[in-house]
């Protein structure tokens, strides 16, 4: 079968484009970045979001901002414009991850050309992560069973698959036929714009849900199994992910029902000893109030803490991991 | 300290005036009940909501449609007006309490005059149980700590001291300083419109949050108690109340964190056994799409069931019981 989904970004005539993740599920509209400026307002305003996607578009923005750059600027240059494109998002560690691996493997005699092939690598490389992610976990999805998840670890978040959507695309592949529901995700909606919207888009069976329903529906019976993506597992296998992923993660072991995160073993930050060692990003309160909330204090952290006592596994293009096996299998 | 807050309701030239919530916290207005369609109408749309005010506005709008019936169309015209104005919100158990209380009173010779004291002392009533949980609640809060509390059972919810709001109120007259958390409360939104305004109104320190940041702010240690309202407590101790209550009640469980309900002793429901035996209102899908989302299938039940075994303690006007308690206590 099938995945009939839109491209989440594209390297076309030496610039990057991006799919306007802001503006779905109402209009489909690419970004063309024209410089690094663009590439870091991309990923600060969640243009392009998912933690696989900000790191492939971190990846071409910083070749992109290397072209034409003289070979006596070139290491001052890539090591500031890397740097800046790092400081869009502090907690999405991919980023660092590839802007670091494109500067660790450039040279000024391979210059632009080389930081290019740098990053198509990586993109070629994080689909065929996500194919494998899907691989692995598709086999936790019964025939006839439903699945929920949290925010967008979709194919939006890169590459076809996705990471928490790969199980499910591929099980989809196989004819295999069960339900997702998909959390909303306050404040920015993930879920409801872009889960819900991909999902639906590729033929399966999925159903929107406010936040706050998913523990009713447990209590229900109609959830068996909860699969997240991750923006960061630390060393002891603490699991950073949206807001909200904690919550969702200690409703399953209350109804003792299975909750595994999907991500590329590059996810892994084995230098970050726990979860509370991680920086949360704390964003603007008028996402919070919107149209609708009356103008008090708000409270608006992006990403929250799920200890590892409460993760079944962590789904790998490698294999299923135990959280505490990662430090031996990835470090 | 006074509490400086608009009336939810008055009654006034023999007509009923409720202040049209769906407007805040945007705009003040009050809309002038003409006749038994638009109290139902108001109630059916949220205009009027909260347990305890959904029923003394029901024991107006059933006065105020008695007016000028004749004597012998009276007994007929009562029983066909109140089963009408319970069918407007089928879970709220205080509107069928209030309606068959006004039923169950009135007298073709008391006619309108007997049915308009009756709401009038359903009125006061409801104003000296909300001082009395007030009263009963209030030294749950230390100074010093913070309580979360979803939806809105406040000032608003009726009577000015509310159900949940009630302790806060009451401690907050008694010059103790303290924070509240509020659940913004999808898809409606009561949390962030409602309560976090009525909070700011009266001074206390009220932060809004989404409803799925509730456990990180447990698990950072910033929340010391939970109060909730509820709109029925089935003969069990089971509590039903606005969607996402179960949630917060299971995370105050892993927490550790003291989760108590508020209401009086009229939501207490002796003749439903337990939570399962409820139905609960499926809403709108559109409520939940709204702008943002995808228009795929939705879940939305308005309520939800949490179990007396999460259920620390029920503040009524009588005192604070444990929820198997209430069976010997008010049946």
């Amino acid at each position: 079968m099938k995945l009939d989904l839109p491209e989440t970004l594209y390297w076309s005539d030496n610039a990057l484009y991006l799919l306007d993740q802001r503006l779905l599920p109402h209009k489909i509209q690419y970004l063309e970045m024209k410089k690094i400026q663009d590439t870091w307002d991309a990923i600060k305003t969640l243009a392009v979001r998912g933690a696989p996607a900000i790191g492939v578009a971190a990846a071409y923005g910083l070749a992109q901002s290397m072209q034409g750059v003289a070979p006596d600027q070139f290491d001052e240059t890539l090591q500031a414009n890397g740097a800046y494109l790092k400081s869009a998002r502090p907690t999405a560690v991919n980023l660092a991850w590839a802007v670091d691996r494109l500067v660790a493997n450039a040279s000024s005699d391979a210059g632009f050309g080389g930081l290019l092939e740098d990053a198509q690598s990586i993109h070629r490389e994080d689909l065929e992560i996500c194919m494998n992610i899907g691989r692995h976990g598709a086999p936790l999805i019964k025939s006839g069973s439903s699945v929920l998840t949290h925010c967008n670890a979709g194919s939006l978040a890169v590459s076809r698959y996705g990471t928490a959507t790969a199980p499910m695309y591929v099980q989809h592949q196989n004819g295999v036929t069960f339900k997702v529901f998909a959390d909303e995700t306050r404040p920015l909606y993930q879920g409801a714009r872009l889960t819900a919207w991909e999902l639906d888009q590729a033929g399966i069976d999925v159903t929107l849900i406010c936040d706050n329903m998913a523990a009713t529906h447990m209590s229900r019976g109609l959830i068996d199994l909860v699969v997240v993506g991750t923006d960061r597992v630390t060393a002891n296998g603490d699991v950073i992910n949206k807001i909200g992923t904690l919550g969702v993660a200690i409703l399953a072991q209350y109804f003792n029902i299975p909750f595994y995160v999907a991500c590329p073993s590059s996810t892994f930050d084995a230098m970050t000893p726990t979860g509370a060692d991680v920086e949360i990003e704390e964003r603007d309160p008028a996402e919070v109030i919107g149209k609708h909330g009356a103008a008090v204090k708000v409270s608006n952290p992006a990403f929250d803490v799920t200890p590892h006592s409460l993760v079944t596994g962590i789904i790998t293009e490698d294999g299923i991991y135990q959280p505490q096996e990662l430090v031996q299998r990835f470090r």
